[in-house]
């Protein structure tokens, strides 16, 4: 008898069971102001992490060593933002309820207000680490509270003052820079002081969010709203590699490619590849 | 002094007041199931029509002899349908109550329920006179009434049976087919018997809603689910010819063209060369 | 506990026992002489075909009413051709031997003759349908036996002549063309004469194989070698209907499509298009 | 001692002594009104012709049966129309000084300007067959004489009124087509009546002009000004082969493939498999 | 009365008498000796100006702070660059006439030569700043004096030695960096030693113009002709930045990008937010 | 008599008598794994040379000191790496036994094998210095020990231990990475450390082999397997002129650029002047 041969993000064929993180796509891009197209970008990382090798140089390690679960995608309406977060949430709360980590691929930023909010209510003491282009601090957008340019005000709005460590921000309207001030701690243009979000994390539990446009667009141009004067790509893996391995995470996503517009195919494997470090450093 | 250069459809500059014809874009795009991008629409085509001429050989007529006011685009919000056709109705009313005909370039095909309202409203006996390659007689998407899967659905259910008539359509699930049985005329996978709607709409208003799908990919590529199987340029052409020379035609709408779906231009090309010609048939 | 979503082609989610059809991917384009990437193919049209509907208003039925088992695509290397065809046709040979329908979805054409040889074991008075713009009856290319410009050459090795059936041929060498005159039925330049095909068949096991490029470039333009001239899309579908209908299919394969080349996606659903229509006229 | 590989147009590998035809590229864009870009046709024809077989199934010939000189692109300047036009004119005079058929391959239309001028020098009595979608009568285009706007009115000038006939022609502004009138035969919108071009030309030498934009885009977007309503591929192939079958064709050029709006490749195949079809007509 | 929405450059809406700078597109590429497509650079930039935010954090200032005037695009004939450089010579010096600032969006290099000529006619002084990957200081390109390539030698004949101060140059013939050596101020490679061009200009009237290929490829692929070894974004805006603080600009251009080898959007980005950057700055 | 316009590297028109060094294309990509398309980089290098200047302002050289004879593509066929390699060997034999430099712009990277079994048999003590990505070192792959990805092991397998040496390697399994520690010199992540790879080779003949995806992919997309994390231009072209200005380099290869994975053509623009630079440092 003949078997489906089936497709996972490279090296992620554990079962639900064994599995230590649980990774899932969130394809959602229904609150985009500018360019959509990021509902495209799990099913495309998943296709093309056949380029990646399972093992990272950098690390020494293998993504045969460890057992992650790819569930594959959630099947999310469009035009009603409210249910798609609801759905995130549960699927994250059942995976939290197992003791496993959720592994979130977006869609666009605002998913990460479903899976946070499973994350906060399991761990009320949770902090959030933000690698961002964007503040994401907008109170509404044309009059709408849920948009991706929202989405970590509305976190905030669960967590409080004091809690958010924004990283690599470069672009947002004057409020929202103003609003931070007293209200995040924000690390602007680059992705240093990286002690501050370690040591305000110390000890407790940590969601990171990602939007991958923290990414230069030289090296990540398929996203939604590039700007430019980003991050490069070992910085970022950097970061990432000092953050997780200092922290406690618990929950987290990746967020922002729009394949579409990334004919060379370029930003998908960059996402891809920035995936499988940070599976490998959970 | 210098004077501002204002960008409008090729030929389509005059005033309000003085305009029989009142252009606007739509350009939303949130309930889409598939591909995304019609929000570029409605800019591309205008800023495109400059390599159209002003002049109609199969009319011979000319967009120079006849006034219409391009109001440019409406500013919608993504992430709440219910909000955006509440601005579309709003817009299409003040059009339809300053006596003069709405020409609506979406933008998905959602936004004509907005648009269709309106004219309701004003002309209580209208019907529908829709080329489509999808039935769009869904009853919900994933649970939302509001998709453009279900437009037409939504606009039977202001109306209902016996005055709604669609040409082209070749896709839709079984019990959209069933359904449209009993509810609308419906002529499948061509543009014949187009004197049925004509006869049908007689001495009444009607709303004429082209959904460009209903033309074949190979010559309209750029749209969001194309569907192999479709009417060629000037077999659409002909019959919008038809359709507008012997109906009454109290408001309309061109919509689907997804411009990043569209490499070569062709597609965006066309859609302006349709408008051109509905223009000159109004 | 959560489930892994599974990427079939739409609505083919039997179980290999309980299927009459089994489909498998064979992304192999190793000996093109032009440009290849039809190895992308069949990852690309299960993803894509999630624009499709599982309901054919051509035909009134659907695939939710039949079973497919889709296994996947095979994993063959590059490099030698030789063992690509082993492989395939051991994968088809076991298909076979489970009296179920192989439906091979291709990858360049030469991947037919692995599955033919299969099914000529089988079936020793096997005959084959052929849709091509090219006559793929040359005897070698550039030295080499094994070509994808060579296959149905390679087929006739087996089967001798008079029992292959060409349709839409229009490009070849000269004497691919003499050589045909004595050895094989071919209807150059449209999809005439069926009946030619479905008399020579009666009461007799076929193969039926659909190189895409008989299809006109304008719908079809996603092939590594497009020539104009070819079928429209409606040509097509109700070609293969007639034959499908009156023939005894026992294998069947669709081949060349060249996603790369094929930014608007149109190529790709169209093959998605004709798959679903093949697969419920089997 | 190794040799130099080089790229001909397939099978025109000919010396200028023996060629019957001298095929050249005349890489100029200059003054093209919209989208730019057929500067980099005759390369990418020539390139792509390895894609295409030297026979052809249609007339049953083979280029290996007659002599054809590629002598490559000339070197243009941009910016000056009047010096480019000067270097076509003296290629051509020199090449029909030799008894032999200039084939040129644009570039935009203007370039038949000067290939026209040395054929009317040659043979006073010429007449000029032209395909395309716009009529290219405007006496002047924002003020300029040199355009390929106006490139046919320019040529008027020299032979004046009844010797020009004009096919496909579906674009436009009404005083061009109100001139061609009492100047010109136009064929509008088809094909059709070839027999008045070549019972008007009988026993005269013919300049056939090809703009390759009058086919339809769906199957050749690559053009600078697509214009929906075009003839398909079979069309224009056997128009072609009816008129020089029948004319005394004394020079002829293909025109307007741009080929960066062609990303699928396919307009740049049909460009090629049109000239290999007049290349064995001549 | 509904009103019309018009497409400025985002946040530049003043009117002409309020405006303090005159923002202009000045579409044209008629000289390009390689890959054309700058024309249709300015409304790329408008229309993707959405895509930014008003703000810049960079420099804590908004554009809705200050006064611009968007007055849209010149209507440039082709084929005439004489003609061209008339035209914006005029735009320029009637925005000079009113002491207001001209800022030019190219189109091709050459463009400079029409608003300098413009500017020293008013200011006799003036010394220029340039940015650029190319030396332009060619005498002709192909017996051509009017050239992309030969801009700034153009405007060497007008003011004379030693007032040219060039940087970031890479590319170029021989013959150009000897000639340079004693006539212009050049750094090569990078966009050092720029308090050379700040003391040489202290107290003078300045024209800065920036050819965007002055960037790294990999920031900003879409030019005609991109030279790797460019500065990164973040080097240019502060080199931009540094020199416009310290500097009497009386007039600026931006130019050279190609919007359609940008296909993933990101050129016109960086062209967007830089014009916003040299705004703020002015 | 008009001559033929022969397209060459830009400045690379030497007859092969008097060349010094010779150019030639192998434009084979039959064994790669992921993404084919390098078969089009020979022909896309040359055609788009014209874009270059043939003075370099780094090196302060021009290609018009040197003689350099650009002899085209070899012609190769598809799906016998072995034939493939016969021929490529032969090749190159010819040109060393002619005491001139080959100089092989891929293709994949497996010709490299073929051009380094000539250099080997010439020059029994000839070492290799390797810039790459990938570690290249895998024993087979599914198998097949003739791959892209096998390539330096091949060429290990004929000369030994010890005399490889690897630069920028950020990509391979685990037991590649185990297997280098005591069969070569690997220098992981990026380009230092060069002065190993020189001391080692010194008074030793060299063979030098660029995969281009050495490159970071921000300025390099266009190859079949982008490696994010790479070297910068300017720093590839150092590491470049450093080693081969100290060393005696007798054979050399430029491998991997995918043009169709580059559609704003930066990558060949690349390719090409990291060729002129390696042309100028022979």
């Amino acid at each position: 008898m003949l078997n489906k041969t089936i497709e996972n993000f490279i090296g992620c064929d554990a079962a639900f069971e064994e599995a230590k993180i649980v990774l899932f796509g969130a394809p959602f891009d229904g609150t985009v102001s500018y360019r959509p197209g990021t509902r495209f970008a799990p099913k495309a990382i998943r296709a093309e992490s056949y380029g990646l090798e399972t093992y990272s140089p950098y690390l020494d390690k293998d993504l045969a060593d460890i057992s992650v679960f790819d569930m594959g995608d959630l099947d999310l309406c469009f035009g009603n933002p409210q249910r798609v977060l609801e759905k995130i949430e549960e699927t994250a709360a059942e995976i939290l309820s197992a003791n496993k980590i959720p592994f979130m691929v977006g869609g666009e930023h605002l998913v990460t207000l479903g899976a946070f909010r499973a994350a906060a209510k399991k761990f009320p003491e949770i902090r959030i680490i933000h690698f961002d282009a964007h503040t994401d601090l907008r109170d509404g957008y044309l009059g709408e509270k849920l948009s991706h340019a929202s989405v970590i005000r509305r976190c905030h709005e669960i967590i409080g003052d004091g809690k958010i460590f924004q990283y690599g921000i470069r672009s947002g309207d004057r409020p929202e820079f103003e609003w931070a001030k007293s209200h995040v701690f924000m690390n602007k243009f680059n992705l240093q002081n990286l002690d501050v979000a370690v040591d305000g994390c110390k000890d407790l539990p940590v969601y990171l969010t990602l939007d991958l446009d923290v990414l230069d667009p030289s090296i990540f141009p398929g996203t939604g709203t590039p700007e430019a004067g980003g991050a490069g790509f070992d910085e970022l893996r950097e970061a990432l590699m000092f953050v997780m391995q200092n922290s406690n995470i618990v929950a987290c996503d990746v967020n922002e490619l729009s394949p579409h517009y990334d004919p060379s195919g370029v930003s998908t494997a960059v996402a891809g590849k920035i995936i499988r470090e940070m599976l490998l450093s959970l």
